[in-house]
């Protein structure tokens, strides 16, 4: 197995050095042969390069070091605007104002999006993924100027490393794979699964910085707590419905 | 670049040659390097290989050649009872219940699947995504025994190829590129785009097999007709609000 996939990491620290603009249409134009469902292509990609508009997005992305520092960010959304259009000139009737048909847009978004960052990084390239584009879908659909069935999903940072970058951790593949049927966990397991990732060194280091007895208390008091989760699952439902996709 | 990418197709006529169990776990475990949200792996994969489970589950799939043909069918689901249990015995309060989380949990899910179908297709074997997982979602929890807080979300069919296997064609790649703003589709562009598409000798064929006028119409009247992507939204929206994702 290439030793890659195994070794990769996420760099959040970029050079200065450009990405060109061809190579950079050229490794989306690879990635779209990805699977995609009923081979609809149900995206679009909406790149970030100029100065201005880069100072404008960055702030929807909370102003992550990974999102400033990018020689470019590109948008992946989920579009059904292109095919119903197409439907539309085809004397064909849509029925894509649904959430089946937006999650389909999604996969379809998502893998296009992972495709794009396994073509990058064997370019040599570096990319981080910023899941804020899911939280400001709204600010980030205005200023990339998204029309009405397109619905911004992930945001790949990119450009060439600035340095090394740490390898993340992961838990035993044990623990996420199950055989036939799903194996549910028992708190021996849990503690199993998860003591590796608790010893680390910069795990106790987040505890101890943000003044909480366990790392899980970190995700849920600091990193993902409760009250955020659900103010931006309002945002993006609404959004997603204001977009087109009934949910009810 | 790798040729690969340009040239990767989807397998659906499979050899009766077995994927083997060890590789098939390494491959998952190669996967499991690509990013995921926080790093907290919000999947879990489940593995069929037994006949008799097998042939519970293809039915589920609409029977779908690829599915029955196919020597494991690998299903993953977007999973926050691992994480959550963590929390639980960590003496941290989650709070996961929510459509955000939802989607955090489908993006790392559906970055794994796409990770591994790379891998997998790299090491000889062939892939087909079964998008069918998230119609039937609730009969497929249910055979694979999937607790609370977990998700069908897409289904690998895998195996080595049968034989050749046709590449699929794709829309031009300035049809789903923009350069700093979405720049909206004329009619004229939408012609153009599908155009390639339309004069396929297949494209054809399926308008005629399916006694239509336009290739659009085969997919509004056919393959993915209103009526059916509405049932089959009720249907997963309810089983995710069951889970114990609230969605209002």
């Amino acid at each position: 197995m290439d030793k890659y996939f195994m070794d990769r990491v996420t760099v959040r620290n970029f050079s200065d050095r450009e990405v060109d603009a061809q190579l950079l249409r050229d490794m989306l134009e690879a990635a779209a042969h990805a699977p995609t469902n009923g081979n609809m292509q149900l995206y679009s990609v909406v790149i970030t390069r100029d100065p201005m508009r880069k100072s404008k997005l960055t702030p929807t992305h909370f102003n992550q070091p990974a999102a400033v520092g990018a020689n470019v960010l590109v948008t992946f959304c989920a579009d059904f605007n292109r095919f119903v259009k197409w439907c539309e000139v085809s004397d064909a009737k849509p029925g894509y104002d649904n959430f089946q048909s937006f999650m389909s847009a999604v996969f379809d978004t998502v893998i296009l999006a992972q495709q794009f960052c396994t073509i990058a990084e064997l370019q040599g390239l570096g990319t981080c993924y910023l899941g804020t584009t899911a939280y400001n879908a709204p600010q980030i659909a205005e200023i990339l100027e998204l029309p009405s069935r397109v619905v911004p999903v992930i945001t790949v940072a990119l450009g060439y490393p600035g340095g090394e970058s740490p390898k993340s951790d992961r838990i035993p593949a044990a623990g996420f794979i199950h055989e036939e049927v799903y194996k549910d966990y028992s708190d021996e397991d849990i503690k199993m699964i998860y003591a590796g990732k608790e010893a680390r060194e910069d795990s106790r280091r987040f505890i101890e910085e943000n003044g909480k007895q366990t790392l899980a208390q970190v995700f849920t008091d600091v990193r993902y707590p409760k009250e955020t989760n659900e103010v931006f699952s309002k945002v993006y439902l609404d959004f997603i419905r204001k977009q087109g996709f009934g949910i009810s």
